[in-house]
């Protein structure tokens, strides 16, 4: 854990450094990116269907942090916005399925309407479908400035990402813990790992991998991305118990009410608090090699804990 | 339209060339590696519904098709391995997703019970989630010996034959199509172009990227491969009407019961075979250039429209 002293320094170089005008940029950017990525074409109504949700808004966290780990390593915001836009392309995509009556059965998401409640399950299921296989289709067409081994190394880490051995294997976990008590803190954080901790850290480093960064920084920015996506994930658990609806743009209290095992179910809301601060402190730490380059890094992973949504 | 003693020629060609043994040596290849691709891990229920679909059978005419275009291309077997099996991998997917009660609601496949009807809703859409995922991984991840920029090259294909410019998108028009019976033979051809021409085309092409080929070869082989694509459908269609169940493996009678629009009730048994034929011989055609070397491709296209299942 980093010390007390330490980390009031990094809170006061945090206020240097403007994160709401930063986050603001840099996902207008993202927006305009993505709304160009998939520009509506024949049969209409997929299009649409697919537009529909990755264009709902939502923290663009991912394609952030990857626009920011390639700047960081000496690359470019154009090297990366590609595999920027894939990523939320993979995460929608993760949204879409996840939301179906098969599964969690959802009716809102982001405050609106699901989209398999707009556009029906088959398109719903045909959407997710298209976005995933376009989200290869585009870093691979799209990068540019590129030496395409580091394009096919990006490639195959956005595969894995959501293979059985990421977002899926991690879906198949919570559905099986479904109504189940006895989870413990450790399958919990293995389910997150896969299901949304994978893909944080795919988005860090594929930045990384796309500017030509070398194993050792790969390397700290995986650690860095593992335990931001861990405290992300603990304090999802801790706003869906504290925060309203009308903050969440989602349910609230659905964990408590489908009686999920969550970090505060098993430590308590003050215990959780303070392992997702210690994950955070610890994230920072990692990127203390960097100087000020990392200044965005660090303000979001202190954001992540701060966050009311 | 190739002349009939051309046709002739090529008949006695292809009776020289045993195509028999030709497809049971590569499809056992195939099987093999398509085994070795998936290993059981955790989640093992995941992993079991992807195998359980991956390597349920089939004539394996993508993988075959893509390696016979490598060698044809002066590449090796084993350069096109993996995306021999990435082209199944997307093509079980693909099955999986349209077997779903939400789509065509099928209760068997190759004479076995669909992946749904086994593991449910929820664990078919991620083991069709995880197998498209795992495609685009097992590309970028599995393929040796081949410079990094055809293997992005066949990424991209790859992509865009699954998205909603192919795959996704001819399945949207299957299902707006559904019941209505003034389906013109264009509407129908773009719908097959789009669910089964174009995974063919990228079968055939991208064993040829994988060898190095250049742009003129690249265009025959795509001409080649739409050509027996669409005959490959007309001949579905036609089956579907006169072979039964035990020979197809699946719900035979299925189009002419469901009402669907098909080649043979728009044009007719035997003027459906004449197309299929003319198909066959204008592919065939595409081939000269290649002398011997083609005769794999020649033999296959005729297999198309000689088929029984």
């Amino acid at each position: 854990m980093v010390k007390a002293e330490e980390r009031v320094e990094h809170n006061s170089e945090s206020a240097v450094f403007d994160l709401t005008s930063y986050l603001k940029q840099r996902k207008s950017l993202v927006e305009e990116a993505l709304d160009r990525s998939l520009p509506v074409s024949k049969p209409e109504k997929i299009y649409e269907a697919m537009r529909y949700s990755l264009l709902a808004g939502g923290k663009r966290l991912r394609p952030i942090l990857c626009l920011a780990t390639c700047e960081l390593a000496g690359g470019t915001i154009a090297m990366a916005m590609p595999t920027a836009c894939a990523l939320e392309m993979i995460h929608t995509m993760s949204l879409i399925h996840d939301d179906l009556p098969a599964m969690d059965n959802d009716d809102y998401r982001r405050g609106k309407l699901t989209n398999h409640k707009v556009y029906g399950e088959d398109i719903a299921i045909l959407a997710g479908d298209g976005l995933l296989a376009y989200a290869f289709e585009y870093v691979a067409a799209a990068t540019q400035n590129v030496p395409p081994q580091q394009v096919v190394k990006v490639l195959a880490r956005l595969g894995r990402t959501v293979s059985a051995a990421g977002l899926v294997g991690g879906q198949v976990l919570d559905l099986e813990s479904e109504g189940k008590t006895d989870i413990a803190a450790e399958t919990l954080t293995l389910i997150h790992t896969l299901k949304t901790g994978a893909l944080l850290e795919t988005a860090v480093v594929s930045g990384a991998i796309l500017a030509g960064a070398g194993a050792e920084d790969v390397a700290k920015l995986s650690r860095y991305a593992q335990k931001i996506g861990l405290a992300f994930q603990i304090v999802d658990d801790i706003l869906d118990i504290t925060a309203t609806k009308e903050e969440l743009g989602k349910t609230a209290g659905k964990d408590l009410e489908a009686q999920k095992v969550t970090y505060p179910s098993l430590w308590g809301i003050e215990e959780s608090k303070a392992q997702a601060q210690e994950l955070v402190d610890g994230a920072i730490a990692e990127l203390e090699s960097y100087g000020e380059l990392a200044e965005p890094l660090r303000a979001i992973a202190q954001y992540i804990v701060s966050r009311k949504n």
